[in-house]
């Protein structure tokens, strides 16, 4: 299930190291609308700083990506860089440089390696369609221990179209600790502001909600390409398949921001924090990210141990309004913490955790907001001390 | 050195486990003016509600403290049990209870064993005298791998005086990690406003600037006897040796937050970050801190590895204005990025982190404001994959 109309492509470039591919391109037969979120660091790599020009837009052709090495803090020469990179993909494509877009992922501050890139984008063009999507999220893995692709098909009206996305996630998954790129294609035709709208809704409500996003690094980015070939009636602000649209899209990108949960270094449970009734959506955040971040909550639930005090020292310092005897809190269906005091079902909610997929929930019985964030244990030696405190 | 009119005592409750002193009590032979910082974390233990208020009279008297038990997050049952502890020793020390503060570390939501504690408190106080302050400072140790105790001696005109601190740290010392108390007892006669003053600017150029402070536990707390028990002229506003006290002060706390960081579970190295020439006291604080507190700097610097993008990145993701082309990085004394660009002296930087004491300089080029922040570096098995990823 391809969307109509793109084509892929991924050689070995020999970026960091031999016998791997690590350059990829992917390319829409025609000019497709674009959108595109850019991480919000403040240094930037060169090709961020190139695709966030170019964007405005709103249409593109091709991206090549990299990994091995993410072209950033390489001052003026990594601008021409990725300006040379995009030129040489547009003109062996016969397209316009300003409808390629570059993503680079791995080292930073290390020149890019142009002479051995130079020598491949021939290839690369050449053998177009020679590759499949998997091959691509292949080729941009750096310490994933999995490559991330999701695909759905979604119909509208009579045509049957897909919205199909890769991931590179982040080896380890903590605030500060992410790089991640994401490509979506789809072959629906859709509107280029609506796009970008429903682009930045499901990365919202997904990407977002990882702790992943806390700290952006300097090459992180999400784009997507709708090339239309679907030859839908176009989604637009009234369409009636926009709600069905923003689903599938939502699930695309919700599923890989799980799949770079479930890769997160060490991780061996997945974690869901559940904050409800809190008085402000700031609030909700604010706790649920205090929580799925706080490294000795992360510990503990690795650890099997339900030492449920750590989840309130974190909700305290969270920033968020709370008080502490409106505070109940749940492991699963176990109710451990009522009013602030713990229940006693500690025993039962170490088993609880015994489980691969942990769900917290944290009613603060403060308003009415509500959020969920997605986030990994914390295992390895490092960790063992932390999670054995208490036992 | 010890200050004239203390006297402690360390005795063991078997509040967690047997086989350790984890119950002492500070007293001063006369009523001392006292002074405190508490943790801003909105979850607050037992103790440190009672503590917060009854330090508003700036007059205290003796402080029990206990470990294997933080007295946090039990409720109104909590709240009593802090005060009957403080009742009981007030009664056998035969002074008001108002003058006796608690302090409590270890597991959170497990209700006090009052009956130990009873049970123990007149031998608490009756070998008073019985123990050094060494012991004091072993018996509140949790997952502290050494005991932590500063002395200094200082001469206020004619009077030899004596600033003795120690303290527990954290096992982690990543923020959410930490849980520290501090307790400094003095003979030095100090003004109860002045005496406050000096602990807060201590606190926040020693314990504030190490990474603990980020996000206070709920048992966090920093405090200050002094019983005048010198008999120096008063030390108050005007006086000549207010500087000295100072200076002092802040060294028993500096020294003190040191070895918190060279406690640091796992870590092997402290790192000092200094941020140079930034635009505001703030800009400087949220860099230095970025950095310090970035998993992948700390792994990267265990790892030998002078991989200085990490540190370009924290900077950016730091909220602070910064410029990449006029960022400036050194590693001890070499010079590694200069305008936001690498110098090629990796090989060199890779070799002077292999000392045990590590400087990082960034300039920011951006102001006048500068700020030092204590970290440690990340090691074990946990952090291996990212220790070696560049290599």
């Amino acid at each position: 299930m391809i969307p109509r109309g793109f084509l892929f492509s991924a050689v070995e470039a020999n970026i960091k190291k031999p016998g791997r591919k690590d350059l990829a391109l992917i390319f829409s037969e025609s000019v497709a609308n674009v959108a595109g979120v850019f991480t919000t660091n403040r240094i930037k790599a060169a090709p961020i700083i190139l695709n966030m020009k170019r964007i405005r837009s709103n249409k593109g052709q091709a991206i090549l990506v990299n990994s091995g090495n993410a072209n950033a803090c390489n001052g003026k020469r990594g601008i021409m860089d990725a300006i040379e990179m995009s030129n040489h993909v547009a003109k062996y494509l016969d397209i316009k440089p300003s409808l390629v877009y570059v993503s680079s992922t791995g080292v930073i501050g290390t020149p890019m390696p142009m002479e051995r890139i130079r020598l491949k984008i021939p290839e690369l063009v050449k053998r177009l369609g020679g590759s499949t999507v998997e091959e691509v999220a292949e080729a941009i893995m750096t310490t994933d221990k999995f490559s991330k692709v999701v695909k759905k098909g979604i119909k509208i009206k009579d045509k049957d179209c897909a919205i199909v996305g890769i991931c590179k996630g982040a080896g380890m998954i903590c605030p500060k600790m992410a790089t991640m790129l994401c490509f979506i294609i789809t072959d629906v035709n859709v509107d280029g502001d609506i796009l970008d709208r429903e682009l930045r809704m499901a990365v919202d409500n997904s990407f977002n909600k990882i702790t992943v996003d806390g700290d952006m690094s300097t090459n992180d980015m999400v784009m997507i390409m709708a090339n239309g070939r679907a030859e839908n009636d176009i989604i637009n602000k009234g369409s009636k398949y926009l709600s069905d649209f923003r689903e599938v899209l939502l699930d695309v990108t919700y599923e890989l921001s799980k799949m770079i949960v479930r890769d997160g270094e060490g991780a061996t449970k997945v974690i869901e924090v559940e904050v409800r009734n809190a008085k402000t959506k700031n609030d909700a955040e604010k706790c649920a990210f205090a929580v799925a971040n706080s490294n000795l909550v992360k510990t503990a639930i690795h650890g099997g141990d339900s030492n449920w005090g750590r989840i309130m020292s974190a909700l305290g310092y969270s920033g968020a309004n709370v008080n502490e005897n409106e505070i109940d809190i749940m492991m699963g269906d176990i109710l451990i913490v009522k009013n602030g005091v713990g229940t006693g079902n500690d025993e039962k909610a170490n088993i609880y955790l015994k489980n691969k997929e942990i769900k917290l929930i944290i009613d603060l019985h403060k308003g009415s907001h509500s959020t969920r964030v997605l986030t990994c244990d914390l295992s390895e030696e490092y960790i063992r001390i932390n999670a054995s405190y208490r036992s």
